[in-house]
């Protein structure tokens, strides 16, 4: 459903294009467990709260979609883990700029978590660079081009 | 709805008091036309391809968190303009790394569209940086404390 219904802005925009793989409920805060939380197992990531069929789907999703590897428990043959790939692994910034958000603009008490950067205890921030002049604090900056995966026929 | 079952996971994670917030489906496509398409009126983001109950809902939803402002059409009272507030306009980092996620793991043919910084030229990226030491290209250097807004009943 979701692919069908985003699938003329799939064509134009990456962003459409990874929100039909992690765009779903809950799918983000899967990974985000997957992530941070050491969540390997079926029963790791119930503690989500969430409807064990629909934790079904999103896992098996994941696994088609290569963000995740289904590997059987050792000496358990008949049960799984479900292991982040580098394609899952890599949605880590996706997860930071919400948490980001979160805690600017949700988090009236401060935020809940800090994230810190283990080798010196620094704040750990997502920013916006450019490979010329390094960080562009104002998204006024930025424009877009069409790139070499633009289709021909592409409206923009 | 969402927010009554993301609720636990809300009292401890910023990112999950986002996705409450523009979790929903078709919410970050929205907000990116709003950002990058100049879209403001109800006609410009029905280009999306959205069934008009569902963008009413999206739109009423972002006007009563703060996302957006709902204007009078100057000269036609009863139509309105919708307008990313400075709440609505910090979500650009989210839809940036959606987006490069996007082309780097969903665009087999390059990117279609190129985010370029306008007073360069140069490619813009989002990269994560420590307060102190500058760029952190590894998550697993990335851990995460509890903050001045964890609830003292939360379990992590």
């Amino acid at each position: 459903m979701l692919g069908k219904t985003y699938e003329a802005m799939a064509k134009v925009c990456s962003a459409a294009r990874a929100l039909e793989v992690v765009g779903e409920r809950w799918s983000l805060l899967i990974i985000r467990d997957a992530l941070y939380a050491d969540a390997t197992r079926f029963s790791d990531f119930r503690r989500l709260g969430i409807a064990t069929n629909i934790l079904k789907a999103r896992l098996d999703g994941f696994v088609e979609a290569g963000i995740m590897e289904r590997r059987p428990s050792p000496g358990k043959p008949e049960s799984f883990h479900y292991v982040l790939t580098d394609k899952g692994r890599d949605l880590a910034p996706v997860i930071a700029t919400l948490t980001e958000w979160g805690d600017r603009w949700e988090a009236p008490d401060g935020p809940p978590l800090l994230y810190v950067h283990s080798t010196c205890g620094g704040a750990v921030r997502q920013q916006t660079a450019c490979e010329n002049c390094g960080p562009v604090p104002d998204p006024e900056e930025i424009q877009t081009h069409p790139g070499p995966g633009l289709p021909a026929d592409a409206v923009l």
